[in-house]
């Protein structure tokens, strides 16, 4: 019953994760009541980031700026690197603010179910990164699940040859568990207590 | 740790109805990794709905013309009006499409709690509508809430003298429970079996 362009809004909020279409009535209702102070702003936040939007070239991660806003920083480790599954992985490290190295987002994890291959994820890159030098410690923050201890234990073979210190997230990771859902507690614990994949 | 971008753009997601920081972050990403899917068409709704968004002189309702869709619709029962607190009741009362006539949101309900008096509503906007004739029916779908009863019968007694009938959605609405919030099967129960306001 509403309009054309209602009912497209209501749509394209539908479809964010967490967000059913009940839930997309409701937003779309209070961005229609709250012109100025939360449709105004939405628009705006979102014109920016589409007009900005960028894939870092270096390390996979999603930012406005391309080389992203971590691998741009000069006061982060340069000899340390966390090769995390995805984006999401990354901002969650990033919240914990307990990493001082940069990223490498692989942009998934092994899977002879789905047919994610090697070739599928960034393994190649992720080895030109450490084959041109300058970095001490690789840190395998891959999820606690199977395909993810087994894309750690591929990569860590890969890069045997290096001269790195190859680490994994401690056991402290519930079994299963994804870091995009785990409290910082819980993430600081397994960050501090790394040990070398072995 | 994000750009200033996608923080503003977090930000502006967390404050809508049922999204948290945590949700909120999530459905970034998601857009931010289905560009083409989920922020354009997203991008263009908000654009869209922004740039046509009315409020519709006649009845009250958001829509993004005015008069509103239901106002506008010639196939409409022009002799019923049903008499909601707000845009949020009326659209959940046209997703039953049960109700053939037209509407008038009053803009909340009478509080003493909160201040609301009769002239913070669209009340004498109401009875003009009903003085200006051609209406039979006046259907005072307020909540069940103990405001939304004092609302109901404020209005029945300032449209008494008029010759339209005055009735109330039928018991069959749970105490306190809000319009919005119903299914659809108990909102055609209770407008099928409404009753005279008495
Ligand atoms: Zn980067
Ligand atoms: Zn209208």
């Amino acid at each position: 019953m509403a309009s054309q362009e209602i009912e497209a809004l209501t749509q394209a909020l539908a479809k964010l994760p967490g967000l059913g279409p009940r839930s997309a009535r409701r937003a779309v209702l209070h961005l229609l009541k709250k012109r100025e102070v939360a449709l105004s702003p939405l628009l705006a936040a979102l014109t920016a980031v589409k007009e900005k939007l960028a894939t870092c070239a270096t390390c996979g991660n999603v930012d406005t700026t391309d080389p992203c806003g971590v691998c741009a920083d000069p006061r982060r480790d340069q000899r340390a690197l966390c090769v995390v599954e995805e984006v999401a992985d990354l901002w969650a490290l990033e919240r914990s603010r307990l990493f001082p190295g940069r990223f490498h987002v692989l942009g998934g994890r092994l899977s002879a179910l789905e047919g994610v291959r090697p070739e599928n994820l960034s393994i190649d890159a992720l080895i030109r990164r450490i084959a041109a030098g300058g970095i001490d410690e690789v840190v395998l923050a891959t999820n606690a699940t199977l395909e993810g201890h087994s894309t750690a234990h591929y990569i860590a073979e890969r890069i045997e040859r290096f001269p790195v210190r190859v680490t994994q997230l401690a056991h402290g990771l519930p079994v299963g568990g994804e870091l995009d859902y785990l409290d910082e507690g819980t993430l600081a614990q397994a960050l501090r207590a790394r040990r070398p994949v072995g």
